[in-house]
């Protein structure tokens, strides 16, 4: 044993390529993948090889369509890693564990209750751990739903169920083509749009009562420019050490403290 | 193209194994690991392959305490599938991106501040996006420190203070070998110890002002029975759903909400 040690220690060369982890929400094959796509059960993203031959690509993309899955083309050699296996045939599911909801199902769920709307919107969440969480707060909270965009965030993806320890099944989700348009809809019935963002009013000086929709940002951007610009008003958390380094909080963990502050609020609190 | 499906989706087996990921945090080799041990910078643990000659593991184990680090005997074959090769000569240490502090530099903080203490103690946060959350939120909120067991639970790894934004390199962080000695020395200096936990009172109903520091339990099991014992009195959060389905919030969630309630009491809100 050398006691006079090297000046360098020695670390691991990092990886050049990721880990080929298959995705384990993941069905292929045409026939599983058709089957999948045609029971209406939860459809998240259905991912076509390019070297799919164009009538069966037209099909499939019909049909994912159809049961409201998002539909990618991918290169082969993705799919091939993604499944783990040569034998997807150029076709691949993403599926959920869950049914999703339209947003009309959320606004029901509020007026079968009698209760003023409550709803969160997520712009962009991308990490299933946070996705998890906010749906497991807004659930314990009282929201009457959880709105995600098709496009651009993560969906309701085996991991965010795990991560919501549940809750992801039990609290309505719609996933909407169109962020901008749901919140324009939600305006239109008199709720009230807010944007957890920074430059607004603390929780405790805003009136969180009656039908509210909270509007929470991607983890690294915060909320897009064009949410921000239609949300009726900003709701921001406070900081006891505004400079000291880190500048906003978890995004599910701001989620669950301006949760837990509406059902307050709503309780009359 | 078969439009007359087969039953049965084709799922990806199960792995028998985990996926072989360096650990990136890992330092090898004899003089490296030595080197390192010496400088007093971040040692978490300290892995030692059970084929380890005993005087070189005594000197190891020795070198490994006084540095603070947790010494774990492993197998040698679970040492190499950690480091990505057989070239660790049987050692091996996980390190840390901060130098742990002492509970004493906890209070001494809130003393040359001039606040009465306010501290957040983790009783075995296992999930490094929980313990980075709570980091983070503890920095935002203004306590002066977090306290996390030496053995049970998460230290400060890599993922961790990415997950804490960095706040982990700016609150301080004190390991301590017995976290029931730790909640006595906090009553003994006049702190009032909260858990967060089941049948409490609400965090509105509780006097949350003052010396005051707030137990964390794991994720899984909550806080262990002997530190629930310990704590001055619980405190917990309301559901606006009690009975659906899911039965608390996240605990880095949970976390947040307590300490942002706790920093608007001390503001005198």
């Amino acid at each position: 044993m050398n006691r006079r040690p090297e000046p360098q220690p020695r670390t691991p060369r990092p990886r050049e390529t990721e880990p080929r982890t298959p995705d384990k929400d993941l069905v292929w094959g045409k026939n599983p993948v058709t089957e999948l796509l045609r029971s209406g059960s939860g459809a998240d993203t259905l991912l076509l090889a390019d070297s799919l031959d164009p009538k069966a690509a037209g099909y499939f993309t019909a049909l994912g369509r159809e049961a409201g899955a998002v539909v990618k083309r991918v290169p082969a050699g993705k799919l091939q890693k993604l499944c783990g296996t040569d034998d997807h045939q150029g076709v691949a599911l993403r599926t959920t564990g869950i049914r999703y909801a339209e947003l009309e199902d959320l606004l029901a769920l509020a007026e079968e209750r009698g209760e003023p709307p409550f709803l969160v919107l997520c712009d962009g969440i991308e990490d299933p751990h946070n996705l998890g969480a906010i749906l497991r707060s807004a659930l314990l909270c009282g929201a009457h739903g959880v709105i995600i965009p098709r496009r651009g965030g993560v969906g309701v993806t085996g991991t965010v169920m795990k991560a919501s320890a549940g809750a992801a099944a039990r609290i309505p989700v719609a996933r909407v083509p169109n962020l901008a348009q749901a919140i324009r809809t939600l305006k239109e019935r008199n709720i009230f749009v807010y944007c957890a963002d920074l430059g607004g009013a603390p929780p405790e000086k805003t009136d969180l009562r009656g039908a509210v929709a909270l509007v929470l940002g991607s983890e690294g951007r915060g909320p897009a420019a064009l949410t921000r610009k239609l949300c009726d008003a900003s709701v921001t958390l406070e900081m006891a050490a505004p400079d000291c380094g880190v500048d906003s909080y978890n995004v599910s963990v701001a989620a669950g403290i301006l949760l837990y502050h509406i059902m307050q609020r709503r309780k009359g609190g």
